[in-house]
Order: structure tokens, then sequence, then C-alpha cells
């Protein structure tokens, strides 16, 4: 009974990957679309915010499903908090940026498998598409800043480069606090971003010493087995040789 | 003799370990009150500073008790140096912030036996707990200078931020001395950190090269046990043969 | 038939090796004497400029050459398209910068084997080329912008070094979209370098660990097909004893 | 005869490492007295000035006496080039802060036998004692120069902290080029130390790693001798039997 209900909520998430995937990817254009383009009247500009919201009211949609579909709600909901927080905060308008964080969450889940053995390709794509969505989000957060340093895409990707690499000339810096929001995402994701990629390098090499320790003990269990073996020979030799001098 | 002794130094950090994390607690709440609250009247300053120096009161009479309860004064005088210049220093105002070392450590003491198994969230935590005590400490060092360019809580966590990210963008730092100690103590404090995780990975690696050394011993001890036992089972083969044939 | 082409590729690279290696070196001095001699009339200027697109011509013919040469010349436009770009982009005279990429890997493809074992040396070696080349193509870049901030050759090169070390004081920095591309690729290079290095630290660890695998392996059949012998020896004189019990 | 020489330069060598440490102590004390005492008159100023020559006419003679006890003339020349540059370099007035890399060599030279054990202490040490001198350096560079940020100790030591740890604020840096000289060394040793520890542990990781080879194949070794000793047992009692079947 539990097992099927664990399996009916494995069944929704791989049914519904695909199409979130999409969604992902159409998010991030039209969120694009509306933060670059200046001269998009009134209307276009509302029809693109609906359309995020639409997509946004998806994500959420897939969240209560699989609440409903979790056994354990309770275990799922602890579990799930992070979900929960970013589908419940962008609703408040300063933290819609907070989106782009799901976003990135389905596109990586979607991908990571495919490529994360090629690890060197799947940081690089990590590394952009986390660059895009911050240059986007700081330009969308400080252009309208009568203080603003940051007024053009050319500009948001420029002061992006300058922090991911942690030069930080100084030159450009967000002055909103949704701006320093999204810098102190992109600080933070890069500080656990180099401690998950130590960590895997770790790890990976305890379990290679793992392996050769594993090695070791079979080796050991073979060579224990013979040696048991060629003492069974000798105790028969043994019990032949009293046979034949005591027949 | 000396062993009940220590076994007193002992016994009494136990007892002292959940009063001084609570009032470590309340030494943070207290001072973030104190540094935080612009409109607090002149009596409820004077209030809090009490609490602070009634709980720094209780720090260095924890000191005295263990210097007393140590039976090797000398060797606890040396190997407690950096204690007793955390006690001792604070007691001029300008170097009040060292107090918040007191208290990371006991902080640090309290929990990082609970949680380094999961060393992300420990690594997190510190981080988190560091970043908000020198936010704190760097707001009380500036705030009042003309030329400060920290003047907020927000300045200072963002201040905060751009240097644990080592960004650096320039647009706040201090210019107090109080205020460039705090910045001096946490870059060291990233610094030494950063060389501390990289060396517990690195012994944590040797740790378990040691386990495969050991293991390879142990598996040759018993091939070579086996062995012997084998060639044990030889000689009385031999014996007995020749018994039979010289009765 | 197609090892013999393949083979005609490899010796077109390896007679090709020397020449290209003299042009890459011409390149790069011309290069700098157009950056930074200020003095130099139009008709010298044009004569270098004249130099460095017949360098570049060869360049190109290189890779014409080279396509040619390949048997698989889908699988070479695939995995040669790196290539291919840093030989077309050049043409545009805002990205002629690009140029120094392929000069790059001329003179790293020549001495990479030769140094490679003293990895110090080729690792400060590729830094101080990195660095030199990063600093004529800022400074080509930038000087005559009005806002400039790196006018001379000196300017140039500090502000390289705070870049590569990340410390970023933000007194110099490129205002041109071209000075950008080049800090940009300063950057993604170095940070790409890191993780090459710490990539081949890890899997240098890893060969060795299988090293050990192959060793515990060998050892582990060397021993029993040493016990094999003894059984069969032993089985053999078991034989001989039921042979002379029953003659 | 040339060991006996080679032995020559050796017992110089010993001979004169306390002296030589005595004198960069006192080069540094006095170097430090320089550049801080401002009141100090002109007779003071010159009779500093005065004794650092002498430390440094005793550093240019210890290079000649080495190169006067040295058997191969040319391959000392060749591997103690940068000895050389150490000491004529600062010849000229402008690099007379190369000087100090001497007096760190001989310092480093005294006292890393002893402390590299405690490897954490070492670390901490050097860094102390190279960014003291940076600060000293910098500030003699910088002091006297109409747009200079870095005027008093505390500026230096600020801006070699905010270096070191490559934050970078901005708010200080130099303006000078030998001041430039003295941040490039500074942020090149910063980068080749971190290159060295890193080099550190993974060396130290595979000579963990060869002793583990080393244990397996001792461990072989031994098991292959018993076994043939086992063997040799066999044999000797299979001659036995077939000896007393035939007398």
């Amino acid at each position: 009974m539990l097992d099927s209900d664990e399996r009916r909520l494995t069944r929704w998430e791989r049914r519904v990957e695909w199409p979130l995937t999409v969604l992902a990817v159409v998010f991030l254009v039209v969120y694009a679309w509306q933060v670059l383009d200046n001269r998009a009247t009134g209307g276009l500009h509302l029809a693109l915010e609906l359309v995020l919201w639409a997509v946004w009211l998806v994500f959420a949609l897939d969240y209560v499903a699989r609440f409903t579909l979790a056994v354990d709600k309770r275990r799922f909901f602890v579990t799930h908090l992070f979900d929960l927080l970013t589908v419940l905060l962008p609703m408040i308008r300063q933290l819609r940026v907070l989106r782009l964080i799901t976003v990135l969450k389905v596109l990586n889940r979607r991908f990571a498998g495919k490529v994360r053995q090629r690890i060197g390709l799947y940081a690089a794509g990590v590394t952009v598409l986390v660059g895009l969505c911050a240059s986007l989000a700081v330009l969308d957060a400080e252009r309208n800043h009568p203080d603003a340093t940051i007024t053009t895409f050319g500009d948001a990707a420029w002061w992006t480069l300058t922090t991911i690499s942690t030069v930080g000339y100084g030159d450009r810096y967000p002055v909103t606090w949704e701006g320093r929001l999204v810098a102190a995402l992109l600080m933070i994701g890069g500080i656990a971003l180099l401690g998950v990629i130590t960590g895997t390098i770790a790890s990976w090499l305890v379990d290679r010493l793992s392996g050769v320790e594993d090695q070791v003990a079979e080796a050991e269990e073979a060579t224990l087995a013979e040696l048991r073996s060629v003492k069974a020979e000798l105790a028969e030799l043994r019990a032949e040789l009293r046979a034949s001098r005591h027949p």
C-alpha cells in the first residue's frame, strides 16, 4: 500500500519532468524579454507578466500535487521546506527574483543526469545559466534606481563576471536591496558550489580507497579459502596414510 | 591524586557547558539589541551594557575557576593564553568587540560535537554566526564616525558578505581602526577556516590510507598464520611417516 | 588507406610545428610593438598591421590545409570548431584581440610537452605569457577611450595583476566592451586553469590508486598460482602413496 | 678533492648561518625604524641608512664567498642566479625594497627546519613576516607621493591585509611603481605559496600511496617466500617417501 503510494509520487515526477523543463525555458525566455525590452508597451509588458504568473502557478500546483501524493506528509513538508519557500516567497513582488531559483532547479534536475559524467561541461553550463539569471535579475532590480550603476544588460553581465570571479572592481555594484539579494545568492551559490566540488572530489577519492579496501579483503578471502583447501587435502592425505598402516 | 584533580576540571567544564551556552546566546541577543536599537534611551542603553558586563564577568570567573582547578597551572596558563587574552583585552572599551570571540568559542564548543558529521550544515552555521557577529561589530564600531560608509545594519551585512566572498567592491569599507580590527579578524578567520577545511580533507584521506595499510597488514598476518599451520601439518605428517617406517 | 591519410595530417602538423611557433613569436613581438609604440608614423603602423595580417593568413591557411588533409571531415569540423572560430572571428576589427588565443595555443602546443614534467615552471610560464597578452590587448582596446583608466602599458600590467590575483582594487578597470572581453577571457581562463589543475591533481591521485589496485590484483594472482602448484604437488604425492600401497 | 671542496662550501654555510640570521633581524628592525620614524633628524636617518648598507655589504660578501668556495662555478652561477639578482638589483635606489627578499630568505632558511612539522604555525609565521615586510616596503615607497592613499603604517597594514585576503576594496592602493612592485611581489608570492601548499598536500598523499604499494609488495614477497618453503617441505617429504619405498 505504502509502496504503491510512493510509486505514485515517483510516477508523477517522471511524467511532469518534460513539461516542467519546457515551462522553465519558457519562463526564462519571457523573463529575459521583459527585462531586456525597454520599449515594450504597457500591454505587451502585462501580457509577459501574465505568462510569468501562469508558469508560476503551474510550479505551485506541482508542489501541491506532490504534497497530495506524498504518503508521509509531515516528512515531505520538512524535507521540501526550501521548495515551499521558493514557491511562496516570490508572491511578494520584491522577491519575484527568487522564482529563478525554482527555474534553475528544474533545469538542473533535467540535465544533471545527462552530463554529470562530463563534469567540466556540466560545471560550465551551470555557471553560464546562473550567470545569465543573475545578470537579468540584477538588471531588473537596479535599472530604475536613481543611484544605480547597473542600467544596461552589458553592465549587468560585466558586474556578474567581476562578482563570480571575486575580482570585484567596484565600478559596478547593486544599490537596491533586491539587487543585493541577487548578489548574496550569487556569492553564496558560488561558495556553496566550490564546497560541493571539493567535497565531490574528496568523496570520489575515498570511494576509490574503499574499492582498494574491498579488493584487499576479497583477495585475502580467496587466498584463505585456497589455503583451507590445501589443509583439507593434507588432512585427507594423513588419514589415508594412517589407514594404510593400520588396515 | 593528580588524576582525580584533572577529573575535577573536566567535571567543572561539563557542568558549566549548558549555562555558558545560554549566557552566550543572551550576550549575542543583548549585544544585537544594543547595536541595532537606535532609539534606545540612555537608561535602557545602560541596562543592556550592565547585562553585557555581567555576562562578561561570568566568563572571566569561569577562566579563574578552570585555572584554580587545573593541576599543572603553568601548562594551563600557556595552553590557554588565547583564552586569557580574549577575557582581558575586551576590558579596554575599544576592544570590546573581542568579547564576541569568546561567545563564538562557547557556542562552537557546544554544537561542534553535535553536527560535525553533517559537515556542510556545520560550516554553513559557523559562517552565518560569524557573519552576524561581524556585521554587528562593524556597525557598532563604524556608525558614529563622520566618514563612515557603514551606518545601517543592511550596510554592515552587505559589507560582511562582500568581504567573506573576497569580492570587495569597495563601496562600503571600515574607516575606524576598531572596524578594521573586525575586518582583519573576519579575513584571517576566513583564511584560517579554509586552511582547516583543506587540512581536514587531506588528513581524512590519509586516515583512510592508514586504514588500507592496516588492512593489508592484517590480511598478510592471517595468510602467514594459515601458511604456518599448513607447514606444521606437513611437519607432523613427515614425523608420522618416519615413525611408521622405523617403529 | 585511411591510416596513411591520417598519417598525412600528423606529418603535416609535425612539419609546420616549428614555422608556426616562430610565426607566433613574430606575431606577439609585432603586436607588442604596434600597441606600445605611440610615436609610430602612419606608414610604420600600416607595415606592422600588414605583418600581423600576413601571419594571420598563414594561420588561416594552416586550418584549411589541416581540414583538407583530414579524412573524416565532419568529425574534424566539429572537434576543431573552436579553432575555426578563433580564425574567423578576428576578421572583425573589434575582435582582433581574439587572434592572441591562436598565438597562445600554438606556443602552448610547442612547449607544453617540453616542460610539463616541471609543472611549476610550466604554470609560471603560461601565467606570464597570458598576462603579457592580456596587458597588450587591454591597452590596445582601452587607450583611445575618453573615460579610460588604462592608458599606459604600466597601467595595463598593473590591471592584469590585480585581476589575475582577484584582488581587484578598482583603481583601473576596462570601460570599452573590447577591454571587457579581454577581462572576461582572462577571468574565465583563470577559473578554467584552476579547475584543470585541481582535476589534474585529483586524477593523478586516482591513477596512483588504480596502480595500488592493479598491484593487489597481481599479488593475489601470484599467490593463488603458487597455492595451486602446492595443491598439484600434494595431489601427486597422494597418487604416489596410493600407487606404492597397491602396486 | 672535489668532495672536500664541496664540504668547504657546506661548512661555510653552516658557520655563517647564525650571524646572517642576526644580521637579517637587525636589518629588519633598522629598516622598520627608518620607515616608521618620521621625526628622525637627517643625521639619524643617515646613520640608519649606513647600517642598512653595511648589512647589505655582508650579504653581498657572503655571495662572493660562496661563489669562491663552489667547485663547479658555472653550475653555482646558474642555480644561484636569483641570489645574485637579489644582491645586485637593490643597488639601484628605487629597487632597495628587493633587499627584503634576501632578509626573508635568510630568516626562512634558519627557521623552516625548526617548525615545518607544525605546518600551521610555520604558515602563520611566514604570512605575518611577509605581511610586515610588505607593509613597511609599501609605506616607504608611497609616503611621499602627492596622490598616495597609503601614508601611515596603519594604512599600509590595512592595505596589506585587504591584498593578502584578495578582498581589495580599493580604498587604499599603491600609485608609485615601487609600491606596485611590492604589491606584485605580494600577490605573486601569495599565489605561489598556495601552489606550494596544494602541491605539498598532493605529494604527501602520493607518498602515503607509495607506502601502501611498498607494503603490498612486501606482504606479497613474504607470502611467496613462505609458500616456497611449504613447497620445499613437500618435495622433501616426497623424496623421503620414495627413498623408503626403494631402499
